[in-house]
C-alpha cells in the first residue's frame, strides 16, 4: 500500500512536466503489478448484478470491500497487459484493438482504485486524482502534447485566468481538446457541459472539442451486495441541447443506457475509451 | 442533539407539503432554543481572522470544533430573535430592517450547523439539507407559494421531467423563481448557472429568475485556528457573461469581494438575505 502510494505520487510529479513521458507508462505498469499482487491474496465476492448483461465482483478484506469490478473487463494475464500497453507506446495499434485496450486500461485503473478502497485510510480523492493522471497520460501520448490546466481570458477590459480541466492545444488553427476526467459522474456532470460552455463563450463555439473521460457508473450496496448503474440519459440530452455540445464521452466500463445516445437524434457520442486510440490519429491528421 | 435531529426531521416532513406553514416557523424557533442551550455550555475560541473587517469564533468540545461563526452577526438575545421573526410572519417588516433580519436568520442557521459540527456522527449532509428547508421556508412565507423540485419538459418528440432546485411558480405570465441553496459554494457553484441555463433554454430566457441563497464562504483551518474566505469573483463574472444570468445572490454572511460585484458592469446583484424580505413584496406586486 505505501509502495503503491509512493509510485502514485511519483506519477503525479512527472505528469506536471511531461504527462506523455514513457517513464510514466512504466510506472503505471509497475504500480499495476504491485496492485495485482496485493489483490491476488484477497477474497472475491460476486455481486448480484442489477445491470443487464454485466457481471461484477468485489475484493474484500476483514474490514472493507472494494468498488464493483466488471468480470468481463478485468484481465488477470499480466503478459497480455504488458503486450497491449507496448503496442500503444510503440505506435503499433494494428496489432491490438479498441476492445483489448479498453480492457487493459480498465484493469490498470480499477486495480489501483480497489487497493485504495481496501486500505485503512484510503480516501475518495486519491482514486479520482489517480484517474486524472492516468487518463491524461494516454491523451498526452497519443496527441504528443503537454496539457495545461488554466488558460488566459482577455475579454475587453477584463483580464483573468480561468482554471480548467486538462486542455490539449493542437496549435494555431487546429482544435483544442477540453478533457474533464471523472471516476463517475452522478449529479456533478452538469459541470462538464458548463465548463465547455464557458470555453465556447470566451473563445468561440467549436474551438474546443469537449472529451469527457469516465471510469464507470456503478453503485454498490455494501449491505445487499448488489450493484446498479446510475444513468441519467435524459438529463444529458438536455445539457447537450441547452448548455453546450460535448464532442466525445469515453468510458472504461461503458453504460448501455449511454451507448444508446449514439443512435438517437441529436446524438451524443459515447464510446469505450479504447476507441479514442484509433480516432485520435484521424483527428490528429484531419486538421493537419 | 437527538431532540434537535427530531425537530429537524419534523421540519423536513412538513416542508414537503407546506413549506410556508407557520408551524414550521415555530419549530425553527424551538430548534434554535435547543441549540442555543447546547452551545451556551461550550467553550468559545476566537479565530485569527484573515478576512478584513470581520471577526469569528468557534464553539468547541473535547473532540471537535464548530464551523466559524461571525461575531457581529451572531445574536445572543433570544427575545430579540423571537420579536424579529414575529415581525416577518405577521407582515410587520416596517418594525425591523434587512440588517436585523439577516442577523437573526444567520444566528438560527449557524447555531444548528454548529451543534451538528460538534456532534459525534454529524455529517456534512444534515447542515446542507437543513439550510435548504430553512431558506425555502422564508421564500415560501414571503411568496405564499409551495415550491416544486421537478418540472416537466415537453420538447418536440422529447418528454421528460427535470429535477431542479426549488422552483416557485408565481402563476401565468408572471416570473418563476429558481432558488438553489448552498451552505457554501466553492467550485461547485458553476452548477447553479448551468441549471439556470437549462431552464432558460427549455422554457425561454427570462421566464425564471435565478435567486441563489448561501450561508457563508468561510474556511477554518483547525490546526492554525484561523479563518479565510474563499471567493472567486472573476469566475462568477465569466459564468454570468457566458452561461446564464442569475438575478440575485443572497448571503447570510456576505463576502465583501462578492458585494463588489454590484458595482462593476455588468453587475451581479449580491445582497444580504435580509434584503430579500423587502424586495420580495415589490417583486410580487410588480408583475401582479
Amino acid at each position: 500500500m505505501d509502495a503503491a502510494i509512493e509510485i502514485y505520487k511519483k506519477i503525479g510529479a512527472l505528469t506536471k512536466t511531461d504527462a506523455g513521458y514513457i517513464g510514466i507508462t512504466k510506472l503505471f505498469l509497475e504500480l499495476h503489478k504491485l496492485c495485482h499482487y496485493t489483490l491476488e491474496s484477497k477474497d472475491r465476492t460476486p455481486l448480484v448484478s442489477r445491470i443487464p448483461g454485466k457481471q461484477y465482483f468485489v475484493f474484500r478484506n476483514e474490514r472493507k470491500i472494494s468498488r464493483a469490478i466488471n468480470t468481463e473487463l478485468y484481465i488477470e494475464d499480466e503478459e497480455f497487459i504488458e503486450k497491449t500497453i507496448n503496442y500503444i507506446i510503440q505506435d503499433q495499434l494494428e496489432y491490438t484493438d479498441a476492445t483489448n485496450i479498453t480492457k487493459v486500461l480498465y484493469t490498470l485503473a480499477i486495480s489501483f482504485c480497489a487497493v485504495i478502497d481496501l486500505s485503512k485510510d484510503g480516501d475518495q480523492k486519491t482514486p479520482g486524482t489517480f484517474f486524472e493522471y492516468f487518463s491524461c497520460h494516454w491523451f498526452a501520448i497519443m496527441l504528443k502534447i503537454q496539457p495545461q490546466t488554466s488558460i488566459d481570458v482577455l475579454n475587453l477590459d477584463m483580464k483573468t485566468s480561468l482554471t480548467t480541466d486538462y486542455i490539449f492545444d493542437l496549435g494555431t488553427n487546429r482544435p483544442k481538446i477540453h478533457m474533464p476526467v471523472k471516476t463517475s459522474t452522478r449529479e456533478r456532470v452538469i459541470q462538464v457541459w458548463a465548463h465547455q460552455r464557458v470555453l465556447d463563450g470566451v473563445y468561440g463555439t467549436g474551438r474546443f472539442l469537449g472529451m469527457l473521460v469516465c471510469l464507470s457508473e456503478t453503485k454498490t450496496n455494501n449491505r445487499l451486495l448488489d450493484v446498479t448503474e446510475i444513468c441519467l440519459p435524459d438529463q444529458w440530452r438536455l445539457y447537450q441541447m441547452f448548455i453546450s455540445q460535448m464532442y466525445r464521452i469515453y468510458y472504461l466500463d461503458t453504460p448501455v443506457k449511454y451507448i444508446a445516445l449514439n443512435n438517437i437524434f441529436p446524438p451524443i457520442y459515447v464510446k469505450p475509451l479504447g476507441e479514442f486510440f484509433y480516432e485520435a490519429s484521424r483527428l490528429f491528421e484531419k486538421y493537419q
